[in-house]
């Protein structure tokens, strides 16, 4: 079985690869439990760390369909479509994300219909195609209404997934992830990019600045969590999926300030203190369109997980990412 | 005031165009009354029957970016965007969809960010993203649930139009207008051309094909109706709009037996009998996702109108389009 992972040298396309190394076999479209024999981690550098022999790097950029058309062999059995430019960078430069987020997720598309089977076809879609006026909790099936162009460009990936898998060239899901948190590294340009901040900076003894309010609440799902249920995705079969190939994927609904309290809890003032609070309207502007909690029905039928509260999340970040000094 | 029409050729694109000549001025996006200066049609052809000096013709792939650069000159003020390739093509040949409906779409609006001031952009959307389950009557702020390409790729266009009025690029409007009906001419490649041929052929002393149970209820409106409509949606102050600067526009909802039936009370045993019921599996399976019903509650708000029953709709094409004898 040949898998390939774009953004396969980010933080979460890492990590899935090692989960899948692991794992050491995947269900494929037709049901089968197949040996992975291939790992193919596509990006514009080369992953890090990864020594096995199943792993195969290539740099590139998915939005040429020339590059694509030498990622993606007629063999591939899956795709793990992560790669993207984030929401603060897609806000900030039109162009880039839709070339990035849009044009790189049709011509992987497209190039899957020329595979010798329709793969499966795993879409990182986001919390962010919804927004305006919604129910609390959103239901699974509530209108896609982005309000920034992250969000738009995500929403049309889903719509291309759907309807290409309606056509059979692919056997498609796209799995609306919540804000993944807390990631290690630096902080990039998601609008959500604080939510791993202020924990991850106050941990290392680093002074951090929260630039929404306290009370915001936020959907989020540790990075072990979110993994397990893009496995779940990928396992589940075509017919568990509704008229979308849509999914919510469980969160938990926590604000801010109950995330710097649950730091304060697992480390302590010192730590917890070192939170600072500047506004920033751009980004705030950005969270705050979001909904920040989901009755992700279908997604938890299928054996989607969330994480038991947010202090979990801080001892997971813990126990696989930080630093060990 | 400079104003293009895409489809320019097409029988609404060439109505809306005698419409705008009369009528002299519209209203700009500053809220200004401007008389018509110029009326650029663009289409694969040239429009017929057009003698004004104020019409320009340009004949051209709308795909292609250096065509669109040169049909759009910075002084443009409205983009009236109806060229489409319709359901029952967009499905038969996916990628001509993609590359009509989609990129074309994306390539004016593209164009439209260069211009000396954001222009209005009307945008012909369809019922057709609308499917699956649904309420009946459709409201207003349904979730959009394409299940055929055509409106997969009206869907993408709504969700980009949106976007780029966000970002100030346009001011846009998506009008998602019901079948039209009866247009004159030949059948196209509709899946709801039948719905026109039941009516146009029989009056023409010519045998038509129902490929639908008459049972099968459709969202309908007369030509003279959708182009005062999309007067309507274009004049509208953008204050008007709600979180998608979209809009379901009013019809009629009408089985088609209850449209032959019109049909015999306007022309007799002889005229409807030439209506013959053979089943096509294909089209039927476009037109019956369709919704049939809606309560187009902000359309109606906003002045556009309804026809009063499928009488006047017949009656309509016989005043307006069909041939003299």
């Amino acid at each position: 079985m040949r898998i390939i992972i774009t953004g396969g040298a980010g933080f979460l396309g890492a990590r899935l690869a090692r989960r899948l190394l692991e794992l050491g076999s995947l269900t494929d479209s037709r049901g089968r439990s197949r040996a992975i024999d291939k790992l193919l981690l596509v990006d514009v550098v080369a992953a890090q760390g990864l020594c096995d022999p199943r792993v195969l790097h290539l740099t590139g950029d998915l939005a040429d369909r020339r590059f694509v058309e030498q990622a993606i062999s007629t063999d591939t059995d899956t795709v793990f479509h992560l790669a993207a430019a984030v929401s603060g960078e897609a806000e900030a430069d039109f162009d880039l994300g839709m070339r990035v987020n849009l044009d790189a997720t049709r011509a992987l598309l497209d190039r899957c219909r020329l595979l010798s089977a329709p793969p499966k076809f795993v879409f990182a879609s986001s919390l962010a195609v919804f927004g305006g006026l919604l129910p609390d909790p959103v239901p699974d099936d509530a209108p896609l209404n982005p309000q920034a162009s992250y969000g738009v460009q995500k929403a049309i990936g889903e719509y291309l997934v759907y309807d290409m898998t309606r056509k059979g060239f692919v056997d498609g899901r796209s799995l609306r992830l919540p804000t993944v948190t807390v990631r290690p590294g630096k902080p990039n340009r998601a609008a959500s990019s604080f939510a791993s901040g202020i924990v991850r900076e106050p941990l290392a003894g680093i002074d951090a600045n929260c630039p929404v309010a306290a009370t915001t609440r936020m959907w989020v799902t540790a990075p072990r969590t979110v993994i397990d249920n893009l496995l779940v995705g990928h396992e589940a079969p075509a017919s568990a999926f509704g008229l979308t190939r849509s999914i919510n994927v469980p969160g938990i609904s926590v604000s801010v300030g109950e995330m710097v309290a649950a730091l304060r809890r697992v480390a302590g003032d010192k730590v917890a203190d070192r939170v600072q609070w500047n506004f920033d309207p751009a980004i705030d502007r950005i969270v705050s369109t979001w909904p920040a909690n989901f009755a992700p029905k279908l997604g938890t039928a299928l054996g989607m997980q969330a994480d038991h509260d947010f202090d979990s999340i801080v001892h997971a970040y813990i126990a696989d990412d930080m630093p060990k000094t």
